[in-house]
């Protein structure tokens, strides 16, 4: 168990105790180098940035207290958390992050140790990853804490979208999947920036997307009008424990599956992979076939569901 | 009484028997043509936007069903009402609006009707001011609703910031201030986009600021340092039947407060406004005079407090 709780116990520790403009003033304090000065940051209408070089991404990713987090992880991983689901996004896309605002729904009696703690995280990622923190907004939420964070970013090259695989290509996946939440992963991942920009460099990589709602319902809106992966249970990586069963249908991977041309000479773009990355594992999981000619052998990914948000 | 309340009586009303893919495909049917198709909008990790020509502004803000909404208004109105917010802080930098993402944390039991008119509600506000809804989240909150706005905008000229006042400048406001929770204002008033635009282009205007908190407290921001605010309670354009101290301390009234050199010619300025904007009142409440030079006849705005958000 984490040593602070969401909800502090006595109001002097509450957030509430403090008043919006001191609580402004405390994260931005909390943020610190995170967080440049107005215009370029916190502080006015809007943050001013000066404009993208390329074409720009922009997504946006929430964390509900009791559903992605809870008082079993540090608040400050929390944080980290947040931050780490929406670079997972940018970096899905082949994409460099550039700004992030972030948005506050919470009671009053959430814990001022705790929000500290969140911010903390928040600031962490924002200096590992150089992306500045650019503004907010604060409300009061009764009973809750919502966190919202938006991401804008930009292409570091091609944008590599989840369309434009066809019948033939190779699969890969990062990294190994299942067992997220157990195992801490869903909080303690990296999101795959470098490598999902390095992959947009790579002409025989054609589509991809971040696996987070479970490979079995992720692949899905990879896979090409017309065809089905065929993907075999001996092929998939694991994290230390999982099921087959967990590697398909856990959310909260945060790896990204991709789609390789048939003609791709393999052997050198996974050399090519091992030489830049050699500590992240890349498995080839099978490929897309025609729909209808799916190989008995391969997993019947139809009888596989992924995450449900709003069961 | 609106007809449609948050939560659905029955199951079958509700958001929980619809599961996440269907409801993201309703939410793009409700969008229409708000929604542009994938990658420039809802449908891969990030929507990808060509890049800005000018500075960029990106602005976040909620809204809190119970807070700022409730079923006394009607969930369409709730729907322009986020939207609206979000533009108002476009409209205070002079800015454009150019693409919004969503980010939705609701519990299970909430109406699809309900969501159905909320999303429509944006819609019309997307297609009114041009702006496409471009992508989103939806997370499981339990017992509640939050809906989170994340705008991008680009500068239409010259960034018009709260900072650059300075002693002597004159204040001006759009509109009309106060009552704007019993008159519906808070969300039936239009966001001051052209205003805001066509005030950026003025030289003589040095900052600008949107009143969403009370004139008392966001007027304090566009104060320069060594300075007070003069202005006069005979000057205060209030909305029908609210007091000076209302006009002073309720929130969202969504109108622009800006300063104007001293030397313009306000004559002229007033008259160019009135050409440019004449359904918009415009009232010069005082100016900006040496701190503690505050003649005895002007608002003591100390004694005055703006919204706060955290009771």
């Amino acid at each position: 168990m984490a040593a602070i709780g969401l909800f502090s116990r006595t109001l002097r520790g509450s957030v509430s105790s403090i008043g919006e403009d001191a609580l402004i003033r405390l994260i931005r304090r909390w943020l610190g180098r995170a967080s440049p000065r107005a215009p370029a940051g916190i502080g006015d209408d809007c943050a001013v940035l000066l404009p993208a070089r390329r074409r720009e991404l922009l997504t946006v990713d929430s964390v509900v207290h009791g559903i992605h987090i809870d008082d079993r992880i540090p608040p400050r991983a929390a944080g980290s958390k947040l931050f780490r689901r929406n670079l997972s996004d940018i970096a899905a896309m082949g994409g460099r992050p550039r700004a992030a605002v972030i948005a506050l729904a919470l009671d009053g009696r959430v814990s001022r140790a705790w929000l500290e703690e969140f911010y903390r995280g928040l600031a962490r990622e924002s200096r590992l990853w150089r992306v500045p923190v650019v503004g907010g907004d604060v409300a009061h939420l009764p009973g809750s804490f919502v966190a919202t964070l938006a991401l804008t970013g930009e292409a570091a090259g091609r944008v590599l979208t989840r369309a434009g695989s066809r019948a033939r290509d190779w699969i890969y996946v990062t990294g190994a999947l299942g067992r997220s939440l157990p195992t801490g992963h869903h909080y303690l991942f990296k999101p795959r920036l470098a490598e999902g920009a390095w992959l947009a460099r790579r002409s025989e990589v054609r589509a991809m997307i971040d696996v987070s709602d479970g490979l079995a319902k992720d692949l899905a809106a990879l896979t090409p009008r017309g065809a089905s992966p065929a993907i075999y249970a001996a092929a998939l990586p694991r994290r230390a424990g999982a099921t087959a069963r967990e590697a398909l249908c856990d959310g909260e991977d945060y790896e990204l599956a991709f789609s390789v041309a048939p003609g791709a000479r393999r052997t050198a773009f996974e050399k090519a992979w091992r030489r830049a990355f050699p500590r992240t594992r890349l498995t080839c999981l099978g490929r897309f076939v025609r729909a209808g000619a799916v190989p008995p052998e391969a997993i019947a990914l139809g009888n596989f569901r992924g995450y449900e948000h709003l069961r």
